[in-house]
């Protein structure tokens, strides 16, 4: 049997025939245009997917089922989209419409869940009973997988780890609170502390890699950090501190086995967990004790398309 | 079968012959007195089991297993104690030791994991496959239970829900670090507060209950509140207010099925857990989503030796 795996973004629909081994044997993908309605967005969807199993030799009857990671909350009973604000999606019937053209199993969960759930089949953290994928990118997104299994929560609210507080009184964030690890631990926040260093000190290596200050990306800082200018130094070392605390409260209330960092950040690899695992054990609350491994995820962008593809394998498995 | 549930307590040893509902059949307590060493504690174990299995009318064939909870970390393949602070104990073999005078197996977990599962047996969240327990006394204690089971990490050192970072460069804690949630949601932070508000404004209720600024408790403070003393619901509240956060980091990480608060500071029952409720709703993520119930612990201080007890009924269901 193979499993179809889509990455529904905002930009496109990625799709991929996924084998038990969280392998991917073929891939096509087309623009979203979330602006359309659903139901043209689901067809193609399905488009896609008999694309991909020609592409891989494989058939309709050979298809064991149709996983989906969505940027946004679904209920796992329905199949319906609760939401998907990027896609502006509010409860749409998802799993529903596609069944109309393929009448196969689908299961929809949200795409930082299935990300760690593949790394935790076929990447960094195969082997890993429990672990928590963190994706460092514009926000952060994170996957909770306990006992083998993707963990939503009882009312699929948790594993929003980017939206705890970690700062009372502190940096707005976009959901509405104050000084969510958010605002801290993702890119945005590299590229907010480096547009701030870099109006007071505008010869920082930052500056020439950016081109300007509304040019500063993540990128700019690490590479300027790695190259040992000072201010980049100084922003990377606050940012891995603050990544050290947010990690010290997953620790702290879940420790599990590994702690998995994903996303445009973790491109920084190495000079990412090495920094980091500086600032761990200072936060640690039992610092002679064994804790979570902190590693870079494997998959990259094809976590997405394994992981969905791979939630068929749980039902099987139950 | 019955199950010998211990309380290990910095004061007292408290034990329990327990049935598998959770129901305590006798009771029997001693002194602590842990200066002495580990074996002479040990040992009035022994004499109290012995003591209330006769109370209970049981005979030791009829005991299944010795639970424990510590104030401290245990090794669960061992049955050593790892930490255990109050104590004064560190890498102490407490399950040999036991086992020495009666051949049963023994448990030993963490006195906040224990209780919460016994809550989840036999208390207000049975029926719950996941929860979350927090004792709000001295500091903030907590209990994870998912899918049934206490859960305390992949390495023994979760479950640390007092000593996440809740307010980056906060009030310096115990454990060495700034901020964490013990700092602000304990009883001793209700005092920290009102021992601040009383010297500014000396007339309020809260001194007039505790006599003096150094004898202010946590009831004092709760119970001038209840009667309307304005300074003490401001404390109050930002108290409820800093709990509301906390909770909202543990549905925003797990979001159990239910969070049920005891020690000290939930006495102060509804007065309580309404005032919560008034804060969880502006820190949800999903404001419209179903979340986590907020209730009060029902097994009062027989909760520990509950708990201790039916760790060896978990041995049995796998």
């Amino acid at each position: 049997m193979v499993y179809a795996g889509i990455d529904l973004g905002g930009t496109n629909i990625a799709v991929g025939i996924v084998n038990e081994s969280g392998k991917i044997l073929s891939q096509c993908s087309t623009p979203t245009r979330p602006e359309r309605p659903y139901q043209e967005v689901a067809q193609d969807m399905i488009v896609c997917i008999e694309k991909a199993l020609r592409q891989a030799g494989c058939t309709v009857e050979s298809l064991h089922s149709i996983g989906i990671g969505i940027p946004g909350i679904a209920d796992a009973k329905t199949g319906r989209i609760i939401f998907c604000t990027n896609l502006g999606w509010r409860d749409i019937p998802l799993r529903e419409e596609l069944q109309k053209s393929i009448n196969k199993p689908v299961f929809i969960d949200n795409d930082a869940t299935v990300a760690g759930y593949a790394e935790s089949v076929s990447g960094v953290s195969r082997g890993c009973d429990t672990s928590v994928f963190l994706t460092l990118g514009t926000g952060v997104g994170a996957g909770i997988i306990f006992n083998g299994r993707p963990w939503n929560g009882a009312h699929g609210v948790g594993g929003e780890i980017g939206h705890m507080t970690l700062a009372v009184n502190g940096v707005p964030c976009t959901c509405g609170n104050n000084g969510c690890v958010e605002r801290y631990c993702s890119a945005t926040a590299i590229i907010r502390m480096a547009r701030q260093s870099c109006m007071a000190y505008p010869d920082s290596a930052i500056l020439k890699k950016a081109g300007s200050i509304d040019d500063i990306d993540a990128k700019a800082v690490i590479d300027a950090a790695k190259e040992g200018d000072k201010i980049a130094l100084r922003i990377f070392h606050r940012y891995c501190d603050f990544l050290a605390m947010a990690i010290n409260n997953i620790t702290a209330m879940l420790d599990p086995e590994m702690i998995v960092l994903g996303g445009g950040v973790s491109r920084a690899g190495t000079f990412l967990t090495d920094t980091v695992k500086e600032y761990t054990p200072r936060y640690l609350m039992y610092k002679t004790m064994p804790s979570p491994k902190i590693e870079i995820a494997q998959l990259g962008n094809e976590a997405g398309i394994i992981g969905a593809g791979l939630l068929g394998l749980l039902v099987k498995k139950q």
